[in-house]
């Protein structure tokens, strides 16, 4: 007979509940979204479906009605009742017996949740530290799947140098994007961000946050750079829709600039305040 | 009230079982490995929990009794009474909620299935073809993580050309290991395959391919080879836990030698046998 353990328990396989096979967990075969809602009204939300759709047929999963997601997320937000909300979703392939090749027939699996979620005022005054680790992410950042254990493994190095988010710099030296985040340079009148292709996600904050640096006449430079050229900046940012701008004070514990929150950082932080 | 949803259910935050929100599904944070039976004796055990407490380690699971994990594993085979079993396992850091970095205490949570494998003699009689594709995976493929998304991408691309295997390639131009087995080629005397690397992982079944050869003689050659050098090789074949020995008589459409299983890959394939 075949069987199934759950901790120490045994489980006759035809008694499994789908969840314990699904693709999601077997191989992170699926992929996200977060979104969230800024008193009472979701922020975006037509972007990040439109990311979602990306994803969705970026690894083949093509039987998802995206507008009925659409309801769903806003179902379950009203539902909740929560003015400033994170909501997350995932779709994964679905349930199956473990096997790399899917059957065409799978009946994709959809997860939600709606939660709480307060602004950081005090990162947004005082800024944050961050510090680099290897950028070991796969070569289809593009995507925003559920293989997130590089992200993963680098936010815990960040977390142990008392650091809020993790930078990632490829084997050329080059940074990439922060391990949950956009990263972003200002020196002198110029915004500079990674150029968006497979090695980082569309991130949808990035792009606020550069339509906010247009607002405020910075020039816009999507260039990659060096961990040193982070260093000698006169500002850096990180941006994140849970967050919106993070002002960063600290590099690889260097403080940047005079180590306090910049000029033009804090007017981007206002900037982007208009688009809620 | 803090909400989740499953696919159009929604499920108050408190009434969620706590599988929703493993960290396996939405991280890929845990690792795995795969056993097998060969009539009613489970093969190469102590091995496969020696690299499964490497890939632990490397992710910073530490409190887990891996001789405990083993009795587990024998034990559910026992109850499944099948003689020629496939045993997955995995441990994922545990369930909570959504946050890269996790909380020290949580417990991590374990799977197992027990299910039937029968060996595929045609496979081994006639051979199979493979196919070529971007190696796509992350930097740490020696540790056998959850994160298996472009394993999965890379051997349907693969099935879609009627192959049975995705050879991945790097960046490099070299053949790094097959998406869900070791790769080998044998040209004259020679036996060659990938070296041990962060880039690859560290094969069981590989080790023992490499013992067959040694033992019939065969010259072992640890180095990278090209797609190119793989088709002008007198022999191909693919080592994995579940189908020990596989030869290989196509390659990205053209015929291996002759198109036939070459001569030392069955003598391998009878010296494997020797080990079970």
């Amino acid at each position: 007979m075949q069987v199934a353990m759950i901790q120490d328990k045994i489980v006759p396989m035809a008694e499994l509940e789908p969840i314990y096979l699904d693709r999601g967990i077997y191989f992170g075969d699926g992929v996200y979204e977060v979104v969230r809602s800024y008193n009472g009204k979701i922020f975006a939300l037509d972007e990040h479906l439109r990311r979602f759709t990306n994803s969705l047929s970026a690894i083949g999963i093509s039987q998802v009605d995206v507008d009925r997601i659409g309801r769903r997320v806003q179902k379950a937000f009203d539902a909740a009742g929560i003015a400033d909300a994170k909501i997350y979703f995932h779709i994964t392939r679905g349930s199956a017996m473990r096997n790399h090749v899917w059957d065409a027939n799978l009946e994709p699996n959809f997860f939600l949740t709606v939660t709480e979620l307060a602004d950081d005022t005090q990162e947004k005054t005082d800024g944050i530290a961050v510090s680099t680790h290897p950028d070991w992410r796969w070569k289809r950042c593009d995507i925003k799947s559920l293989n997130l254990l590089a992200n993963v493994l680098a936010q815990a190095d960040a977390a142990q140098k008392d650091c809020g988010e993790a930078i990632l710099v490829d084997d050329h030296g080059l940074i990439t994007e922060g391990a949950a985040s956009a990263f972003f340079t200002i020196s002198g009148q110029t915004l500079q961000t990674t150029p968006l292709a497979a090695n980082i996600l569309p991130s949808i904050t990035r792009k606020f946050a550069i339509e906010a640096g247009k607002r405020i006449g910075l020039q816009i430079l999507e260039k990659s750079l060096t961990p040193q050229q982070a260093l000698c900046a006169d500002e850096l940012f990180i941006a994140v829709t849970t967050k919106g701008i993070v002002p960063v004070v600290k590099f690889d514990g260097k403080p940047i600039g005079d180590g306090k929150v910049g000029k033009y950082t804090k007017s981007l932080i206002e900037e982007f305040r208009s688009f809620i």
